[in-house]
């Protein structure tokens, strides 16, 4: 049983405005509200704890997995344990994401754990939407934590969005990788008010051939604080490269950390960041074009979260 | 009183073959063996701890100001508070450094705290050369602490080289810049055996207009470890760029942590990062030029750390 609100949030976290296909597994106010599974994929419910785990058979090529988590009531609090075994020779898309509407005076959290075991050769595409409304005084709370282990060969590629509404969040996502398997992640942040962002990446490159790069980009806005921290350890003749680009605007904080530890002389391992308000130029050529400012900036914006 | 290893010592950590012209105060064994002041420059040694006053009148300009130290006895540890008080309008070159002979079983070691009170519109350039020598079992230990406070449109350059010899090492350094001031550091550092050398480098931009330029160029051979925490913090409309260029040979580790923090929209700051061995390419190349491989390496790494 979906509503309305349910259906507007799944729409802004998973593009989900109907059911998808493929296997699913939707989670609505701590319970489950719907479930597909396929030949090939399979949903099966944690008996210890709160979560599912999915199943993906050798083999399995353009299917993809959505579990989408909704919280429409207020003063939910929950953890989630969700594992995915990834066979061999995959190329699968996992679309997840929470969205919380609070309107009530508690605050609603929800903190998922995504485990991604991902086989041989394997390649995934993962994206994770967050999703914050309602005009509640309750606090809208995620701390997913997201853990890969890569086996040799494989790839995964993470889209990492949290655009709005997210009133605290600690993002911890941590990867290993084994010979030959690569890792890209987007992540696009965006901070308004009061909000609190903390990103964490840990990468460790322990095979010959790993590579792995890791991009933030974010825009902290009105009094937010933002902090992103990733470190890439290179254990084997591997490539890493991380980066943080922030936009701040008004008064808010950025605080980034990148770290880089190289254990191995074949190692190559490089980060940059940088940190800065929109360029003035920018918005003045904007504005010569018909713009306001305001909609000069937003322009900027939406052009460098893209 | 210099014997002939202090000479050298001197030779190689402040350049100096024979007496320094301007002022200078050198330090053997603990003690002081020479001093020298100018109309312009003073030097009065501490009542309360080891170590000396230096007063730079206001207007001062190409004066220089030479205070190494030597340590040859084995087993000497010391800690030296040298203060620095620079008037306005000054421009003056100021030489410290501290080489180490250890022929001994116990390990020698100097901590130098210096601090500098830069005036406004004043220009220093800050040259450091750490050095250790001998076949001692006893370690060669400097820990030297920086700080410098910077005035309005004053300007300060640190050359900090420390090419060999220290088993361990603790580099602090701390900046803190009024409206307009910059500040350039250049940090060079090689380090071989089991040595470990830590630089930790905090900056603050207080004042509007102030910069900093915060850049360390090392190589790490051998099985040793470097560590490089560079922090740079915005709080005015500032410009920070903070750089760590490592080359990695052999069994070493090097750890590269940089961090920006822009408390103000604006703030502008950078980093980069990058950690490799060197390229085939390069060694190839000087070895088709009848370089030994060996040879090729030592070429390239003393053309990147000139």
């Amino acid at each position: 049983m979906i509503d309305a609100i349910q259906k507007r949030l799944l729409a802004e976290i998973a593009d989900l405005h109907t059911v998808p296909t493929g296997a699913y597994n939707i989670r609505a106010n701590s319970k489950l509200a719907a479930r597909n599974t396929t030949a090939n994929i399979d949903i099966v419910s944690k008996a210890d704890v709160s979560g599912i785990d999915i199943r993906i058979k050798p083999g399995t090529k353009k299917e993809s997995v959505h579990i989408p988590v909704v919280l429409s009531d207020s003063g939910l609090k929950e953890t989630v344990y969700n594992d995915f075994y990834i066979g061999e020779d995959c190329d699968v898309v996992i679309v997840a994401g929470c969205g919380i509407h609070n309107c009530g005076v508690q605050d609603s959290e929800h903190d998922g754990v995504h485990r991604f075991f991902v086989g041989r050769n394997s390649k995934v595409k993962y994206v994770e939407k967050h999703y914050g409304e309602g005009d509640g005084r309750g606090k809208r709370i995620l701390n997913p934590v997201t853990e890969a282990y890569l086996e040799e060969g494989s790839s995964m590629e993470m889209e990492m969005v949290q655009i709005k509404g997210v009133d605290s969040t600690v993002r911890t996502t941590k990867a290993e990788l084994a010979a030959n398997a690569s890792l890209v992640v987007r992540e696009r942040l965006m901070t308004h008010g009061n909000q609190k962002a903390k990103s964490i990446y840990e990468t460790y490159l322990n095979g010959d051939g790993a590579a792995a790069d890791v991009v933030s980009r974010s825009v902290a806005r009105e009094e937010s604080f933002q902090e992103f921290s990733s470190r890439i350890t290179g254990n084997a003749a591997c490539k890493g490269h991380t980066e943080c680009d922030a936009i701040i605007m008004d008064k808010a904080r950025v605080l980034a950390i990148p770290q880089l530890d190289a254990n191995n002389v074949d190692a190559a391992l490089v980060h940059e960041a940088a940190i800065g308000k929109i360029a003035g130029e920018q918005i003045i050529k904007l504005m010569t074009l018909g713009l306001t400012q305001e909609q000069a900036e937003e322009q900027i914006i939406n052009g460098f979260l893209k």
